[in-house]
């Protein structure tokens, strides 16, 4: 994507885009990477939660150096995302349990609990380990539980960014099953906040349009819905 | 991995997760990949594919060069799955059809089917298209639907394996709530078929093993389950 300047206004349309997604986001779910050092992964991993309504990524890096999230202003699904740095796992654990909620290691053990038995319609963190070493023995026990995707081939393991997104879009199957994206679950003040941030980050200038058609200070985060379906289709290029 | 001189001998229990695996093996399950030209991808969507018990591959090379599968004789997952090349779409098509298959294109278009509304259960292919442009017109007019996954986000796309993975994995976790690994779905022929070719591409050497201890032609392919899971546990290095 080439960078552009910002002169274009934002469109009512681009908006209403981020209002949707907004009120699909999940307040009670949250990954945690550990050291997942490559750049490719960890911008798929992102990927993953933007499209499956999770918006708080925690990340320790202990062993590795930090990947480089953001290429620009505009680039990255990480400017869609509240991203944290911890110094260390426990610095992690206590930042998501303050929040109530439960905290999943992802393993490959077969003592783990298998991902299809577990509920993640409760308030969670899925913690994910590094490439080559997976998660250190401390976040593992750490951990209140440790979950495992079940694999019936030879092949023993998979890539990070397709197991986050086995457990992320299941976490959202049984999320939609439950109703949760059918109303908006963050509370106003988290909405208006993050679209401040998004619209802050957006490659079309929302003071251009602030000036003219509406104002995206005052602009309704919840609207009537036509769609059955809690998706959000279409153009998000206006 | 190094690759090492076939001089070892295979185990019992190499010998019997080679069966245990089989015996989750679904054939009524495909996937086509239409010019999918990035290696890294189309292992990761091998990768899944072995996971979850899919054996049958179809690969369309239209465009693109296909890219190079494996890398010696004990590397790659595509060791423990049936690739089948065509020269085009129609002719894919046609042979995952004479198998009862039906065929779902995947897409990013909102008219498509939801991916949670969808029998995977039912004998069917799964088709992916290119990595920047999707499949081709011909091959989403040709399939019998189009499935698509919801996506809650800012960003409207996944990476193909990670698609891939998404919809495997779902495709998975219908067919174990209806039963289908409880008892082996290939028949006999197509087990020892399977088995023999295996063997023949494991770094173990099976000649060994058919002079001592047991022959693996002869090797039941079905035994006594003690796990109350279909997850096929524990170690492979044997």
């Amino acid at each position: 994507m080439v960078e552009q300047p910002q002169h274009k206004a934002i469109t009512r349309r681009r908006l209403q885009r981020m209002a949707a997604v907004l009120a699909r986001r999940q307040p009670d779910i949250a990954i945690a990477l550990e050291d997942v050092h490559d750049p490719h992964n960890v911008s798929a991993v992102l990927r993953s939660c933007d499209a499956t309504g999770v918006a708080d990524v925690h990340l320790v890096y202990d062993a590795e150096e930090p990947p480089e999230l953001s290429r620009g202003v505009s680039a990255g699904t990480n400017r869609w995302l509240r991203t944290t740095q911890h110094a260390n796992i426990e610095e992690c654990y206590r930042a998501v349990r303050d929040q109530g909620r439960t905290v999943f290691a992802t393993t490959l053990s077969s003592d783990a609990l298998d991902l299809y038995d577990v509920d993640l319609t409760e308030p969670c963190a899925l913690v994910f380990g590094n490439e080559s070493r997976g998660l250190s023995e401390q976040a593992v026990e750490a951990a209140d539980a440790s979950i495992r995707i079940p694999m019936l081939g030879m092949a023993e393991s998979l890539n990070i960014s397709v197991a986050c997104a086995v457990i992320l879009f299941e976490a959202m199957r049984q999320r939609r099953l439950a109703g949760y994206f059918e109303a908006p679950r963050f509370d106003e003040q988290r909405m208006r906040s993050t679209l401040a941030r998004w619209l802050e980050r957006d490659e079309r200038d929302p003071t251009l349009a602030r000036k003219a058609e509406f104002d995206p200070q005052e602009f309704p985060l919840v609207w009537p819905r036509t769609q059955p379906r809690p998706d959000v289709a279409g153009d998000d290029s206006g």
